[in-house]
């Protein structure tokens, strides 16, 4: 008995091994195809430098949506389909305006522009002294006519001192999205928010804004960090000194676009799927290479590196690049909405969208039996930097999936240039290095293939 | 017994839990710190862009060794002094020039350097045909014939697919330094060896090499990644294009130097110390950033954050700026040699040489129980990112002092982007990311206060 269990248990422990070796040797194969393959960089380049950014409703995001098609039909899918979703369709215009009027400065340009959904000023702008506060909770806690026919400055800085920069983005970013719905019930006439960045340079980020229960809608705009320190120290010596904001921003009617999807059949279980992606919309300032041209071009990598190499997944593969990840989420509910009504299962959903930087590990919105099985696969992904596989958060576009109990990921990477770049005009394709990238397309690759040969149950 | 057992248990589970307690909040407030604090950032800045290159010997390396002790008085340490040293004085000469002339392709030039200790041409320069090999042992199974008065074209790339660029380095780096000794065996005029660099640009990156025991000096020159494609790309069409090289590098006699030393007395061990440091030289053609710059700022940043918190070292700690690494190590030479003749005990040295990237971990160069020890600490780290705390190698100026028995580690970084820069004039200020080289601080700030507190015994 003794002999004969100890025979069991080297089968299974010489299964395991074998199990292990296998898996290890397909996971440093997946590595080294992704490390020595700069196809994908020549794909982001295109996207940022030939389409560069492309707002949902944009004739660059349609354009991004025939760019990827076509790459997904390239790559070897076997089947690449659009779903169509209706968005927003808002529209900056041209170049926004701040101007300081001091007695003591003089008069300077800030660099600045709108925030995502902001209305414009009309044609003859909105001037205003300016008031300076930090928080949402300071300027809740004025008095009406202090703030009245005023221009509100909402100039809290990201937390440095966090070693997660998300965190930090998350303890700052109220006062771009409801700063102007809060300082409309005071009676502000416009709002000028410090950008969310850890970077002290000239560059103004936008993203998206919401007017909730405002009582008017009041133009909002980002102002680069630096003119907000500029601003802030010039105001505590020239209190009445007169910003002047104009844009023109609109609104046109909603527009006709279109999630991609690519899929490659699974050999055993086709009609159940592993789903990875990124969105395919990028802010209209920049070039969206880090927000999102790398989850998209990562996404379609893990179908070319498969083919490449081989492998034939045992369940159906779908690439999916999310339209609208920055206004709605159009796409991302259109995806959860349809799944739901075909009842098409899904393994597991990753998305990619925390930029082309080192990855470290993935957060994993699933029970925990689902956890602890991601998690006993960490030996072999540590070799490649893998350390960390969390229970958490996944994505914004893969969010809507959680209803249909569909176990949710996101591919976490270093996060601390990522603010730097975040919906700004120096979020470029040169900001992204080709190995970091790959690195991603890798790590997404190995996940899926662990995913695909020993389902998440 | 057993209640008794218990009590002292849960003394020794409470006294480790309280010591846990306040070491990771000691490391919280460390990383807080370096964090929040960008006067590092500067003074790396004032080093690349005020300074610059500074090979030893050069005028610039003088400045930089005046530059970091005004530092670290600055900083507050107890005693600041300099530690002579004879070095090498190569200098490059004129912008060095390689021209390809080819009946087929024209004429054009090539973006290359000297490769650091190279003789020059002359003036008349160097022609010949030339002979591209991607190894030293290609090189050696040629015949005399094939090789003669040609200028030999060492073109293996940087193998792209391991995970760690490091190990990439080590694979290529043998054609730079040896190939110019192994090509004059052969009488070749002159060796012309493709850039370590992952990235195709046009950046040539020089690094030392060695004629050891050539029959003759031979000029050897680096040429950019991107001249090296085009080049060899060129030679399958014409192989009978001629290469002129032009450079008139020269030998000054050995010249004064410096290590810096800034110390803080110890409290409990003042005679006991801990050395963390860097290289102050860096290669003339670029502004020594990455390599290693952020090295020295973060050195001298331990101490500015030790005093800012308040927190009086027991042994005591020494930044040390090591004079040197590029050529010939005579600075760490130097400090191994003054520290034996001084009998002085060394508890722990620390080199931070990986560049100013977000940093993984530490390799120990110590006995297994030291490498223990601290690996028992990868709890309290792991928050920061540092997960692997591994046997290994050191840093070149620190190696030294293994002959007196001192345990040595080096902080590691992601690789992914370091050789981008090495060595080239892409190595600047820029591409530096401020929150990434605090990390940097702060992880080795926190590794000399578990030393400092807890010994490696």
């Amino acid at each position: 008995m003794k002999i004969r269990l100890f025979f069991v248990l080297m089968l299974i422990v010489s299964f395991n091994l074998n199990a292990q070796n296998k898996d290890s040797l397909m996971i440093r194969n997946l590595y080294s195809a992704a490390l020595s393959d700069n196809s994908g960089y020549k794909d982001l380049e295109f996207l940022c430098k030939k389409i560069g950014g492309r707002i949902c409703g944009s004739p660059q995001a349609m354009a991004s949506v025939e760019w990827s098609k076509q790459l997904l039909q390239q790559v070897g899918c076997d089947t690449v389909f659009l779903q169509p979703c209706k968005v927003h369709n808002w529209q900056r215009g041209p170049k926004e305006i701040a101007k300081v009027n001091s007695n003591v400065y003089g008069s300077y340009e800030l660099s600045v522009c709108a925030l995502g959904e902001s209305v414009g000023t009309g044609d003859s702008g909105v001037y205003g002294n300016v008031i300076e506060v930090k928080s949402i909770d300071e300027l809740k806690k004025m008095r009406r006519k202090d703030v009245e026919g005023k221009i509100v400055f909402f100039n809290r800085a990201m937390d440095p001192s966090n070693y997660y920069t998300f965190m930090s983005y998350g303890g700052a970013a109220d006062q771009r999205v409801i700063g102007a719905c809060e300082a409309s019930k005071l009676g502000a006439v416009g709002v000028i928010v410090r950008s969310l960045s850890m970077s002290i340079d000239e560059c103004p980020h936008t993203g998206i804004m919401r007017y909730k229960d405002a009582p008017k809608q009041i133009p909002a705009f980002a102002v680069s960090t630096f003119h907000a320190e500029k601003l802030s120290q010039n105001l505590k010596i020239d209190p009445a000194l007169n910003l002047y904001m104009h844009a023109l921003c609109k609104f046109l009617p909603e527009a006709d676009s279109y999630n991609v999807i690519g899929e490659l059949k699974g050999s055993e279980f086709p009609n159940e799927y592993i789903v990875v992606g990124g969105h395919l919309d990028a802010w209209d300032n920049g070039e969206g290479a880090h927000d999102d041209g790398v989850g998209c071009v990562q996404s379609i990598d893990v179908i070319k590196i498969f083919k490449k190499l081989n492998y034939k997944p045992r369940h159906s593969l779908r690439a999916v690049m999310f339209m609208d990840e920055e206004v709605s989420q159009r796409g991302g509910r259109k995806y959860a909405e349809v799944a739901k009504n075909n009842n098409e299962k899904h393994i597991v959903a990753i998305e990619s969208d925390h930029g082309g930087f080192t990855p470290f590990g993935f957060s994993i919105d699933a029970n925990d039996t689902v956890v602890q099985k991601i998690q006993k696969w960490e030996a072999l992904l540590k070799p490649y930097g893998i350390y960390k596989l969390i229970k958490g958060g996944s994505g914004v576009d893969i969010s809507f999936l959680k209803e249909n109990g569909v176990p949710l990921m996101a591919i976490l990477t270093d996060s601390q240039r990522y603010f730097d770049y975040q919906h700004a005009p120096s979020d470029t394709f040169e900001k992204v290095n080709i190995r970091e990238m790959q690195l991603g397309t890798a790590t997404l690759a190995a996940m899926i293939y662990l995913i695909d040969q020993y389902g998440l149950k």
